[in-house]
């Protein structure tokens, strides 16, 4: 790699930007304004939402020709004054795909860079070891947590077809705790607060299940585990995390399976 | 009414319970050991489920022909040594159910009810105001709200169709809460904490909308509302509750209605 870079990763919060940063040191990093994204030792570059069109003009110019969208971006607050006329004409489109759900905006937002000549691609494309194939990376699999894991399956299936969350939390069969706009984390903080919940105390601790959306658009809003979901599926007392294989990345794989292993804990990536 | 009650009500938590029992004072009042209806003045009959056929027994022995369940139930943790042998014949079946999800376990409860000859009717068909016709009762529902009770409508019956919870939090076309196991409280108390991820503070609060499941036996576990629903969704600030007319019931309309109206929140029944 020499010279300009041409590829510009849209780098959010959590892990992933700065584990991509890190295999791929050659990537144009940017970021909303306003999320921070921690890569350590850049200088991301920011942008607004309302200032989009200036910002791929920009990329474009400086012989970006490829883009990947990691880490997690919350929607921002958007400020009618800082709008340029070119942006502002496309909020229509924007607000009408924000309303029709998550896979809608990232569907739209995808079709702009594409527009401005910009190939999109999926985290996995450029660092390949983050998404492992299907096998139990550790721990123990009983029979009740089998279960456990297809009936989360079947739950984030039905929550998927209607575009909302990827992930749920099911305990000997009762779901405990469904994924929606506050997150992963949040939804792990709720199952902690009631475990209680679980009939048998000694029994089965329950499956965190997490899964792409059907029909989601892989290059983008991958659904990512790290060694927190390990520490917040801990301390919601659950037996292991389980997610479909090929559809979930794992960051900082070493440090996850390590603390997994800690904690007591299976990680298990699931033949889809 | 005279000498014996015919009719037993099964009473779980929450005010449904006592609301009945004040609508017909002739009930046989029966609660779940360790689950204390809180009925004003009744003694109840109290049984376990590890002891269910010696109940169901008893129940017929005395006269009773009709059984009504209201209020909440939690699934209570089975004892194995104080099963009696012709209810632990029922295990194996009453298991299966329980795996199989909150329907499955009400169907097979209705079932043996059934089985002893009882027949068991819905809470609304013994004090029928207490399900409300389509329309608003009270505050006003904008354009916005609509879109978000229809949104959230829609989640809601993808739920139903994998037996899971009975409602959802919308704001902005945003799914900010699902219901599951823990409940309504418990997810508005969610959608509370997590009120600052709506896009425009100014906008649209959002909606809390419930629904019975899809195919759901309406003669128990038919959804409530109650003052504490309202008083819960005006902490997380939405603009109103919505539900589905004919499937949802209002307990204690008149202080339901004046806590909304004194919150600033709609209600509305919504036609199916």
């Amino acid at each position: 790699m020499t010279g300009t870079p041409d590829t510009a990763l849209i780098a959010g919060t959590g892990l992933l930007p700065a584990l991509l940063a890190k295999a791929r040191p050659d990537l144009l990093i940017c970021e909303l304004e306003g999320f921070p994204s921690a890569v350590p030792g850049a200088t991301p570059e920011r942008f607004r939402v309302e200032r989009l069109v200036p910002f791929l003009d920009g990329l474009v110019a400086r012989g970006i020709e490829t883009v990947v969208f990691a880490g997690a971006m919350q929607r921002p607050k958007l400020e009618p004054e800082f709008f340029d006329p070119q942006t502002a004409s496309l909020v229509p489109r924007l607000l009408g795909a924000m309303q029709a759900g998550d896979d809608e905006t990232l569907r739209a937002v995808i079709e702009l860079f594409e527009e401005w000549g910009l190939r999109v691609v999926g985290a996995h494309e450029i660092a390949s070891d983050l998404v492992p194939e299907a096998g139990i990376l550790c721990g123990d699999v009983t029979e009740a947590d089998r279960r456990d894991q297809a009936r989360a399956a079947e739950i984030v299936a039905a929550l998927g077809s209607v575009d909302v969350g990827q992930g749920a939390v099911v305990a000997q069969g009762l779901c405990l705790a469904v994924e929606s706009l506050p997150g992963t984390d949040a939804m792990l903080a709720f199952a902690a607060d009631h475990q209680g919940l679980r009939p048998d105390p000694k029994g089965a601790g329950g499956v965190f299940y997490k899964a792409p959306k059907p029909g989601q658009d892989r290059r983008i809003d991958l659904p990512a585990i790290g060694p927190q979901t390990v520490a917040n599926a801990a301390k919601a007392g659950l037996s292991g995390i389980a997610w479909e294989a090929g559809g979930v990345m794992l960051l900082d794989r070493e440090a996850t399976v390590a603390a997994a292993q800690e904690a007591g804990l299976f990680l298990w990536a699931c033949a889809p």
